[in-house]
């Protein structure tokens, strides 16, 4: 076995044997699995040989030290490779690389994810890596300010995913000299041949056009990688670096070099042994490429902005929370703005993001406040999430806004988020009818099914500014995927301040001993559940009304009592489609808790709306005040 | 009121004229519903004024002429110039201009929908058009073969979308030369300037670089946008067109000219009355530009393809059905692929889209056997969507597949094609943690929540490849979103050829007198429960079991029956989590019916998977035979 000690000289004949054996490991881990993708990992062997040897600053004893580069794998499917390198790298052993490998309950999945200490986010999703990468970059030029570079390798087959120029795009906007991308070209897609093929030209003009400086390079050439990867260690330029490589699929094994119909299979035994003897046999190989050079933080550089100046009337930002009378009519995207400026005085690893409608969902509050810690991502909410994403490894709290209806573009993102196992905190505003006038395009109406939906996630929807200031203020050190959805129009302030409102929790906002039915709504349901039980009440019908502005968890206890207390009777009201939001949440909630007796009416947007005021919409729809007391009336039987 | 013919040539000084009216149409709509983007439409007013009078063959009292020219606001927000392009063609009265938009019940909505017969597809959200509009040039090209041209309203703010460049990686793939972007640079965007400005240079090398022919003009000067769009009248050549057109926004108006915090503001009435003075008061011309030629289809283009050739053993396509017997394994991809290939011989309509996967979704059957109405969209999930879209606006059955988990990338497309009433038929392979393997993120557990909120939608989860090919055939006559929820594994046959699936329905597929608890599954969870019901069998435990492959719409009344028939004892199981999927359909449906004593017992993956078995996996979800009868043993108390 040959060992290198961190931090010394490796030649590139080490190399070459170092990128053999990355070959010969991803062949036999996938064989050994009977699952992978060996030929993948293949074309982009040398690449990874030269860059684990002579380029990546990393102390594999440390992979938490926040000097050390980032290595994303954005073709996630290449995982044979990124464990073969591990294993070279001495953290992974070759047991586990043969008998751990997309097994049941080990942790070299099919795929990676940050269960492996050396991984940032999971990949798989093709597309993402790079645009996550982009969030590290963002970190580590304007925030961190620390030397480290982002090493990204990305396929061929995920450029066609518009997130890799989104990525570009942001990328050269903000100058991120510390991104470098290892383009692995090698023709083939999963069912032959990709768009572009090994038309380098092409793919190097789009990449400069989209301001990156573009190094395009025999993929296979070991002195050429280095060449380029020299060229990429120099970060003093103000453009990300793609090594555009052109590569073979299956490289060093001639039964497969080159050939259609190899993606995603392992060899058989017969085969593998075949190939392992052309790559000349198993090697025992352990390297330690650069350290990283201890850093303190450079001075904070000029970043970007095509932000208008702050209105003149912007007060100085303070850490105390915003505070809203009761009764006071605000807009919980309001509330919203001014909890992220006051968090962000006490905490300065709050960071924001914001998909170019600030002015909207008023997180341009905070840009006023904290300008280095707001990144603008214009109008790419794929970016933006893969952005936050990326500032999370890093340890930021990162807050994305936009449109809640907007957020369907990114459901990919936020999915891989939540396996990645970052934390992230999306705030979608403009949610529902209740927007009016623009219409059915601007009107999340399907936010709530799908926010809950995501593995681990938090769903909060409040109904006035104090409750939003404290839900953001829980955000803040909530895991996982947390999402509030906040309201366009402005409503009466229902809570004073100091109220708690703790996630899981609930509101009886209205009760008493001879309540005869529950009225459940969130954010501007509550006000129509409180009007309905106004209502109810001059016809001497008592209703009990539920502010249940976390969504997920949801308040089961305060739900059970409230069915308990009055007879089963329950109405849900909510501005959302009627699968998976507001009304799913209670149901499976009382269900769960083995509720019998249930007489629950659900009231939710069930036609496709158009445009109008929010007061007419939410009448169309049945979900105002109206229609909530006819509804109950209905249940109590009168 | 001037009026020109249908087909008489019009000066530049009356589109001149038409243009300053649109501008004050644009101004006056905004104003009197005060809301709306006038300053947005401003700014292309010239180009739509030279278009619609010199460019746009349509017959505007006949919007479903085959031959028609496309017109497609890809910046849906410019809703006023659009709605005062079709009051100047007469087909909107200025009454309602006036007093329609954006009002509630009327058909002039904030942002374009094909409520009015002149759209056809709902914009808003930003990057779409340009995709949809991709779909319909593919269309006009390689299956219609007509001559019409479609034409596209950009912003610039939207070319921050990555979908915008997937749309234009595929028009150039595709050779779309009857594709014509009018791209309306004005700079700024909703909160300031965008990343790229007026940069105009940039945007063009972008362009380029991704295969457009780009004219870069001032898109105020009324003669240079008259002979850009001329040389895009030409479509003889192999390139979509880009008119880059550097406009300022609120073109015409001093007042905001340029000037940024005026996105999306009406102005209010005694601005409006300047902004009307200054654009040379209110006119009524009506004007109608050149009508389309009749045309008989051209021939059948070579379309680009990177297909791998068919296999020797492919089968000659065949309209029968295919058969698959009791008890024999298959794929329900599989026989989604087969299903494909036989409705494509009976429906010269029926296309098929797929993301570069399609040898793991089985689409690839069809491209065989259909390769002229096959379109590979590689690693482009949104664009996939997307021109699924137009090629139902011009009335294709456009089936589209790729991974279930991938269809999250294309979420905002799905419900969008939801709002421009579009009929898609998605088909989601590789669901759940039944795909072992490849982890999580390869795992679809999200979709069923997801396709559930569309609005209108149909998902459907069937268990064998007779219920597949059923409900495959039934897609393709049903409305709306159909989503068809496909499974790796190959699973026994439990249907013989003939039985009925209809849509809303379910299968008792086992029952006796005495059930004491109902087992409801779909796709892999009903096999399981199928060998719970064995399993409790084997314990004198009698368990009805119920597959209920169409989620929604559910099949309530056999539910209802199950319910009452065996106590309220239920057990789901599914493979997806916890929220919004199976279970939530399942559950209200029940408490919608009324249904009361209900003992339900939701199974699903409530926590983060990773690689194994599909076997080991659904064990370790918990939604497995062993698990499955677990809970009914628990719910029967024994």
């Amino acid at each position: 076995m040959t060992t290198t000690e961190q931090g010394a000289t490796i030649s590139l004949d080490t190399a070459a044997e170092l990128a053999a054996q990355l070959r010969v490991d991803s062949v036999r881990s996938a064989t050994s699995a009977g699952s992978g993708h060996p030929t993948s990992s293949m074309s982009a062997a040398d690449l990874l040989a030269v860059l684990v040897t002579r380029h990546l600053r990393y102390d594999w004893d440390q992979p938490r030290l926040p000097v050390n580069d980032h290595l994303i794998f954005s073709k996630g499917h290449a995982s044979p490779l990124l464990y073969s390198v591990f294993k070279a790298v001495g953290v992974v052993s070759e047991d586990e690389l043969l008998n751990g490998y997309r097994r049941f309950g080990q942790r070299l999945e099919g795929h990676p994810t940050p269960i492996l200490p050396w991984v940032d986010v999971a990949t798989g999703s093709l597309g993402q890596g790079l645009p996550d990468g982009v969030g590290v970059g963002l970190a580590g030029k304007y925030l961190d300010r620390l030397p480290y570079r982002v090493w990204v390798l990305t396929g061929d087959s995920e450029l066609a995913e518009g997130s890799i120029w989104e990525a570009l795009d942001k990328a050269s906007y903000y100058k991120l000299s510390n991104l470098i991308v290892m383009a692995d070209i090698n023709r083939l897609g999963q069912r032959g041949q990709t768009d572009v093929g090994w038309n380098l030209e092409e793919y190097a003009r789009r990449m400069e056009a989209f301001g990156a400086r573009v190094l395009t390079i025999d993929g296979h050439d070991l002195t050429a990688i280095d060449k380029a990867m020299s060229a990429a260690d120099d970060t003093s330029g103000s453009q990300p670096t793609v090594i555009l490589a052109k590569t073979i699929k299956g490289k060093g094994f001639s039964e497969v070099e080159n050939k259609n119909g190899w993606h995603g299979k392992p060899f058989p035994p017969d085969m593998a042994e075949r190939a392992i003897a052309e790559l000349g046999g198993v090697r025992e190989l352990v390297v330690r490429g650069p350290r990283p050079e201890p850093a303190t933080p450079g001075p904070v550089p000029d970043k970007p902005t095509t932000a208008p100046p702050p209105p003149a009337t912007q007060a100085k930002p303070s850490a105390t929370p915003p505070e809203y009378a009761v009764g006071e009519k605000v807009e919980t995207r309001k509330a919203y703005g001014d909890a992220l400026v006051a968090l962000g005085a006490r905490d300065d690893r709050v960071v924001v993001l914001d998909g170019e409608v600030s002015n909207s969902t008023f997180a341009d509050e905070f840009t006023w406040a904290y300008p280095d810690r707001y990144f603008e991502m214009f109008i790419a909410e794929q970016q933006m999430v893969a952005a936050a994403t990326g500032l999370a490894v890093r340890g930021y709290r990162a807050f994305a806004s936009t449109f809640a209806a907007f957020f369907t573009r990114a459901y990919d993102f936020i999915r891989m988020g939540a396996i990645s196992g970052v934390d992230l905190r999306l705030c979608g505003s403009h949610a529902g009818v209740e927007i009016g006038a623009d219409g059915p395009s601007q009107m999340a109406l399907e936010d709530l099914a799908m926010m809950r939906a995501v593995h681990g996630s938090t769903v909060l929807y409040p109904s006035d500014g104090t409750s939003t200031v404290a839900l953001v203020e829980a955000m803040a050190s909530t895991p996982g995927i947390s999402y509030l959805r906040t309201t366009r129009g402005g409503y009466p302030g229902l809570y004073p301040t100091g109220e708690k409102f703790p996630i899981g929790g609930s509101k009886l906002v209205r009760s008493g001993d001879n309540d005869q039915v529950t009225l459940i709504g969130a954010g501007v349901t509550l006000h129509e559940a409180l009007g309905a039980a106004e209502i109810l009440h001059g016809e001497g019908i008592a209703a009990r009304v539920i502010d249940c502005y976390s969504v997920k968890p949801v308040d089961t206890e305060t739900l059970v009592a409230a069915a308990e207390a009055t007879g089963g009777r329950i109405v849900i009201a909510e501005d959302h489609h009627p699968e998976g939001g507001l009304g799913s949440a209670v149901a499976d909630a009382l269900l769960a808790a083995g509720q019998q007796n249930l007489q629950l009416t659900h009231l939710a947007v069930s036609e496709m709306p158009g445009s109008g005021t929010g007061a007419e919409l939410l009448a169309w729809a049945g979900v105002d005040a109206d229609h909530i007391a006819a509804a109950a009336r209905k249940l109590v039987g009168v």
